[in-house]
């Protein structure tokens, strides 16, 4: 047997989101579809992140194993040619047979696209969109007080089934592309929702509903209430995963 | 009564087409679904080009009539809070009581994006793919060809219902935009699957599928399979509509 780790983009919008479901279209149910398909054996894989309904990934990987007859690197093209044009593989390497695409992560990097204005309907499903005006230096001064590590409690979805909530924020920045407002977040982890109550968060820190001091006790006492609302899926990308070894075999 | 001309910009991938349909979601349905809402009466409108499933529009019109009493310039915000976000009222203006958004028109324009290599599965509804090589002065070359009065009966789908197959191009040039191809086609007139033939055409020429002595063949003897094949609907755009004369009342 051979461990094999592929590279994944998608667009989200037609799927309910990464993680396979009885009855609904799910990015890993379509691949595990394609792998039984091309290799005549139903085949679980293990993606590095569960991205939810809506969200798209520019690389998102995931593991499988499988008998070492098949070449790896016929793995893109045979599976794409079973796969709709809303995902894709990207790359497929052999990895050891113990390297995991979802323990070994040490880093992701997301990016959310926000649209200043009105909604533009070519771009409804890859973009979010507000009307306010958002007062860049607050947006800003928001990021920077969530970077590094804290207690995220207060920045993830309801309910979330997790016992500690302490990550590192090691990137949160902002940046302008023509009307459109590209936030970048670099972590060690995230929490469900995280990343659209971030960008959230500091959206209401801009337009004035939420006040630094408001962020600081979300932070400080984990209060959901004082951090900003969750953004809309369409917007969010899955950029890039880092692992913690060498992937190579 | 007064009568309206509305601009409506949007993404064709969720819809059958423009035109109203029994049991599926088209833009037309839509928009007199949310008229009706609005006005409470029933209320149809009629649009300036019949777009089929997938296309898009940057700016399509239709013209409506209604009550004098509703303000001309509530429609937009009043018509995209009823509608979903693949669709947008963009403009919206009182003309003569005899002005068509159909039967004014003079010319359109379309674009029609066309990406070269692998699929990006991002923008799988809003671009096409193609993987050949493609020479550019040769698709320069048949576009020379194909622009002018022409009968363009080999330019279109089988089975279209109309008596003269004339038109003229007046515009057909390609421009390239990072890796994307976008084709602009300007005439005053566009039959079903005519501008996917056209850029079909360019594709299989440039690709050295189709000399351009099919070309000629194909248009001076209405010979559809000297032209080239019908390009997939998400690359096309809507982008333009001509009137020809003084829409203001």
């Amino acid at each position: 047997m051979q461990r094999v780790l592929i590279g994944i983009s998608y667009n989200g919008s037609q799927f309910s989101g990464w993680q396979k479901q009885k009855s609904e279209r799910s990015v890993q149910g379509e691949i595990e579809r394609a792998l039984g398909t091309l290799l005549a054996k139903e085949t679980a894989i293990v993606g590095s992140s569960r991205t939810d309904a809506g969200v798209h990934a520019i690389c998102q990987f995931a593991h499988f194993d499988c008998e070492d007859s098949f070449p790896v690197e016929k793995f893109p093209r045979a599976l794409n040619g079973l796969l709709a044009s809303d995902v894709r593989i990207v790359s497929a390497k052999k990895v050891k047979s113990n390297f995991s695409a979802r323990f070994d992560v040490c880093k992701k990097t997301y990016i959310y696209a926000l649209g200043r204005g009105e909604i533009d309907p070519l771009f409804n499903k890859l973009c979010a969109f507000s009307s306010y005006e958002l007062d860049l230096q607050k947006v800003r001064a928001c990021l920077e007080l969530l970077k590094g590590w804290h207690n995220f409690k207060g920045f993830c979805a309801a309910g979330a089934q997790v016992k500690n909530f302490e990550r590192e924020l090691i990137e949160a920045k902002v940046t302008e592309k023509g009307k459109t407002l590209l936030f970048t977040f670099t972590g060690n982890g995230f929490m469900q929702h995280m990343v659209r109550i971030l960008v959230g968060t500091a959206v209401d820190v801009g337009r004035g509903a939420l006040s630094l001091e408001d962020v600081k006790i979300a932070l400080e006492k984990g209060v959901r209430s004082k951090a900003g609302k969750t953004m809309p899926p369409e917007g969010l990308y899955l950029k890039k995963i880092y692992f913690n070894r060498e992937i190579k075999k």
